[in-house]
């Protein structure tokens, strides 16, 4: 154990366990995740002896597909055990958990996670009985094949077509053009044997736009891909390589009538077509999504700020005093600012995503009884969450990784591979740019609302109180409570503006038209609407918390939030300074405060992150393991490169010594 | 070629060729870089026939041996011929040209790069008589091993020891503890066979600081590690995977006293030390490899931007108007937010650079006279905006990654290619906060000197005229030299700040336990001085070289300042309006200037990235070729993929059939 950590760990003026216990919502859950670690991660089967950043493109895939199979195996032994969690498979093979097991990506969790669940919403109980015993076995592997080459956020673009010829009761399938190949479903290029595939349903002449077809694509025995499919892997990704994303092409592929998937709506015999029941319940899968990409944002930031916080203690450079031996890294003030807030946001992200949470169950259950009227609210907050929240766990990995300079730059750091599965959720369930514009609609047409006295949702209820002083700024306070009504104010006053500029725009354009050209401060809107949601609810929650916490732990707590809204403060000072007034002297009170509240947070800083409990598997990180033993890890990681496996490569013989030689 | 592009082509309104000459300083060197481009790139032994990402780290290694020893005979082969270039080599392996032959790095380029010219530098001129002819054909191969596995930025911290024994006449390296192996010197891991070792010199039992030493490594035939030297790769990294950075540990290694660099330093057979000549001049080197960056990252911004704007031209996606068909993506003024002010930034970081090599030059001049007045503005300058630059250029490309949806994702993109070089150049060459608190230094002392009375070197003048207005706000003024005007105030006011709370803090702290506190605000006001730089000297020259430009290219450059301009000021509001004062309408006003300037620029944006000049080959980017065929290249590159010559991969056979059956 480096010396320098003890020491630190001594200070700790908190209980960390508590920490612990209320961060995770209690002991209970603390211990289940301890045991799947130790159960999984522990298992030498799927311990990389070498890191997979050495393998080739082909050996990632082919030893991430020997891990996938060892996974489910345990599974199935843990079920067999009567482990009995009806969640299991979603909990090891949907969240972040599965991502220390495949740092990058498994090809069968899109099966799992996806195609089964999908199958579940959208096929008939008659299909699901024929199909989800083969499925939950892996004897069908299946994709989730939507998105095409040409054609991603707008799915009703797909260009798959699906044309019912009722003569042989049959769909044909084509991709008609090159941008209507399927592109990007997980799983799809080598792995799995049929796939869920999104197309244009075409019957009696007539387009009822995008249905479901599963369909057959590679023989069950040989594997081989089925006659007129055109398959395979769409190449090296920033991250996620053994993913096994996949291009699928399809000429005349025939399937049977009953391979439409039919709960939603169905195509007789005769070719009639016959909707049923609307999508709406939709919003549900896509909103559980994305508050679980903000819990994962919350996960990798905590990974980062474990990695970057303990090395900032072991680590020593540049000395402050001229004659005083080098500090560890995190006496500099500037490294406080880059890890510390990235701490804070760590935890208030969490707490806004359990907040969202229990909206999301409170929803559901409104849904089940028919009342949607909470749905636009949570669907509007949950887009908003998930595009500021990935963005800015991906910039505060990012952070991290320079607060550790040069080694930072190392995969064995444990960065890199953070970022490659953060940033890409930047892009996927909802880009984000689309997602903010989603958000900002919603704010409009609350603000429309407020305007005619309507009442508004609970999340938006504070848009009223600046409706008859629209244009006049309010004056700052830089109390907890100032702070909230100043992002009030701003948010209010960003809609406002861009309400007017929609409605002045409309003299000339189309309404679309003119929202399109107001693009740019609609989602400056949804930002800091997000940026609102986020310190209120963090803050409701953790004022809460409080009061049953011990005095120390709260203390700390209190910190964190402080440091949090007094950072946030600063940094959208460019928004808040439009529509509240401050001074000079005000501001520099901001900073002090910001100041303040890294020097209280210090020594405590250390407490938090061991209190987030992230095992050393889990990191899988030299610069950022729990004994701080960085330098011998950093040297034993490289030494097990394979280039260090032999004292001269063979490239010397082929290329660099006849070049030598020849200029001799 | 795309249709859309071709119409796109024909809107834009000024002369392309103007703007490219204009650009690249002449039409000689748009000549002359196509030349190379064609004589390097196009050679099919230098090509990639397969993405360099599909290989595993070891291939990748020997490849770019290959392909180095290839480049080295092509260059002797111009010289051979007659191509009377001086600067030849480091045109070809210092700059940016060799990144596009070697996507990952080279090996070699560190030996052309910093091993000779360090011996030029530092070595005597007996020495370079014995040294230079072995390292020119590469017969000699040299690492530069300064930075220790515990000792990066203090370089006075390094622990490798260089005793001198004057009873053998040689020096007895060591590396005392494992914080002080080398480590991150590229080549070293298993190309070179000597090294420049950076160690601490000890003679007549005392030290000396650091000095440079020349070690031989490896046996020049057998290419064996010598006796007493620990040698090997330090593993993956973010990107730079075969530049084979190493690490180095010596135990008792024996070397010649006239394997001291003696120019600036000598040790005499006596053992007595001498210093004779101060290494000020080192940071004329630094400067210069910092220009460098910053030329850098404008190129990279520069491909970056071309790739989104094309992509965008082409790519269709999400109707505006919902009776319509779907839009080129650019129609969404959202994305013509994240790639128009790319392209404005990349021409006036360009201009800021050249501006700055103009400086260097004239300050070199002024130091081979003994001149050393300009060399702490020149070197304040070239650390902020090294740090600023590199890291606005990292953000950049990520800005047109992602303005590329799930396609940006893609390594055929091009984007992650340049995103894993430009953001190591945040970490190398001097850390970036620690250099912008080096330029917070400059400025707090010029402050200082301007409280004084005295005078102020050119860039800083302008703090002047706020130290009898300290405290003050300015009104706004919107005008290009009111945002002038406003980011010198601004910049005043936080170095003023940060003046005043250095010398509250010292009546309680040391003077550097001062400075260290300040740490927030003062890297705050070298960023603000940097912006102001960057603005200022873009607008001078652009202003300037408007007057000799066509009427229909200057209206295009000053868009783009204006661009530039508007959206810097809004950005940078938090910091402006704390010292300037604005009303709610200015911003407004800014706001709408803003929008304005995105739809002039609109039409002309594909002419500006058409005239940045970037060949399809250097840009190595799917989404970004000049002919607009995005989906065809995609889908050629994927079936390019290693995985994709099998129908069926063998780990079906090996875990996935198994493993199927094993269920039924």
């Amino acid at each position: 154990m480096n010396s320098d950590l003890i020491e630190e760990r001594k200070k700790v003026a908190f209980n960390i366990e508590e920490f612990t216990n209320w961060y995770y919502g209690g002991a209970e859950k603390v211990t289940e995740q301890k045991f799947f670690e130790n159960y999984f991660l522990n298992d030498p089967e799927l311990r990389d002896n070498i890191a997979t950043s050495y393998l080739s493109h082909q050996e990632l895939y082919e030893e991430s597909i020997r891990k996938a199979t060892v996974v489910l195996k345990k599974l199935k032994h843990l079920r067999n055990q009567g482990y009995n969690d009806k969640d299991l498979y979603s909990k090891i093979l949907g969240g972040t958990f599965q991502k220390y097991i495949f740092r990058e990506g498994n090809p069968l969790s899109v099966h799992f996670d996806m195609f089964i669940p999908a199958i579940k919403n959208m096929a008939t109980l008659e299909q699901q009985a024929e199909w989800l015993p083969k499925a939950e076995i892996c004897n069908m592997i299946g994709a989730y094949a939507q998105t095409e080459l040409g054609h991603g956020t707008f799915v009703r673009g797909l260009e798959t077509t699906a044309i019912f010829d009722q003569r042989c009761q049959q769909f044909v399938i084509n991709s008609p053009t090159i941008t209507a190949y399927k592109w990007w479903p997980g799983g799809l290029g080598h792995t799995a044997n049929y796939a869920l595939v999104f197309a244009q349903l075409y019957t009696q002449q007539k387009n009822h736009g995008v249905h479901a077809f599963l369909v057959q694509l590679r023989d069950e025995e040989t594997h081989k891909p089925l006659k007129g499919i055109t398959i395979g892997e769409i190449g090296t990704k920033v991250g996620f390589n053994s993913v096994n994303n996949g291009y699928l092409g399809f000429k005349n592929v025939r399937i049977p009538l009953k391979n439409m998937l039919m709960k939603n709506a169905k195509v007789l015999p005769n070719g009639q077509y016959k909707k049923s029941q609307s999508a709406l319940l939709n919003y549900g899968t896509m909103t559980y999504i994305r508050v679980g990409i903000v819990i994962e944002a919350a996960s990798f930031m905590a990974n980062a700020a474990t990695i970057a916080m303990r090395y900032s203690l072991v680590r020593r450079q540049s000395p402050i005093e001229p004659d005083q031996p080098e500090p560890k890294i995190i006496e500099h003030v500037t490294q406080q600012m880059k890890i510390f807030p990235v701490i804070a946001k760590t935890i208030i992200f969490k707490q806004a995503a359990e907040f969202l949470w229990g909206m999301f169950n409170d929803v559901s259950k409104e849904l089940e009884k028919g009342d949607l009227s909470r749905l636009p609210e949570l669907h509007a907050l949950s887009c908003c969450l998930k595009a500021i929240c990935s963005n800015e766990a991906t910039q505060a990995i990012e952070v991290c990784r320079l607060a550790c300079g040069g080694h930072g730059y190392l995969t064995s750091s444990g960065f890199n591979n953070m970022y490659k599965m953060v940033t890409s959720a930047q892009t996927y369930e909802g880009e984000n740019t689309v997602l903010l514009l989603q958000t900002a609609r919603f704010l409009i047409k609350s603000w429309g609302q407020a305007l005619k006295g309507e009442k508004l949702t609970p999340t938006v209820e504070y848009l009223k109180h600046f409706v008859s002083r629209s244009g006049e700024t309010v004056a700052w306070d830089g109390s907890p409570n100032g702070i909230i009504r100043a992002f009030q104010s701003a948010t209010a006053g960003k809609v406002a503006l861009a309400y007017k500029h929609i409605e002045e725009r409309k003299k000339f354009l189309s309404p679309e038209e003119a929202v399109n050209q107001t693009g740019i401060e609609l989602t400056k809107a949804a930002e800091l609407h997000c940026q609102l949601f986020l310190l209120q609810s963090a803050s409701t929650s953790i004022n809460q918390a409080i009061k049953k916490l011990s005095p120390a732990l709260a203390f700390v707590l209190r910190d964190i939030l402080e440091l949090y809204a007094v950072d946030l403060a600063i940094k959208s000072l460019e928004s808040l300074l439009q529509f509240v007034t401050a001074t000079s002297e005000d501001i520099d009170r901001l900073q002090v405060r910001l100041e303040a509240a890294l020097k209280r947070f210090r020594t405590n800083a250390i407490g938090i992150v061991d209190g987030f409990e992230i095992s050393d598997l889990v990191l899988g990180s030299t610069l950022g393991a729990y004994d701080g033993n960085v330098y011998e890890r950093l040297l034993n990681e490289a030494k097990k490169s394979p280039l260090n496996q032999e004292d001269v490569n063979k490239s010397f013989y082929l290329y660099l010594k006849p070049f030598m030689k020849s200029n001799l």
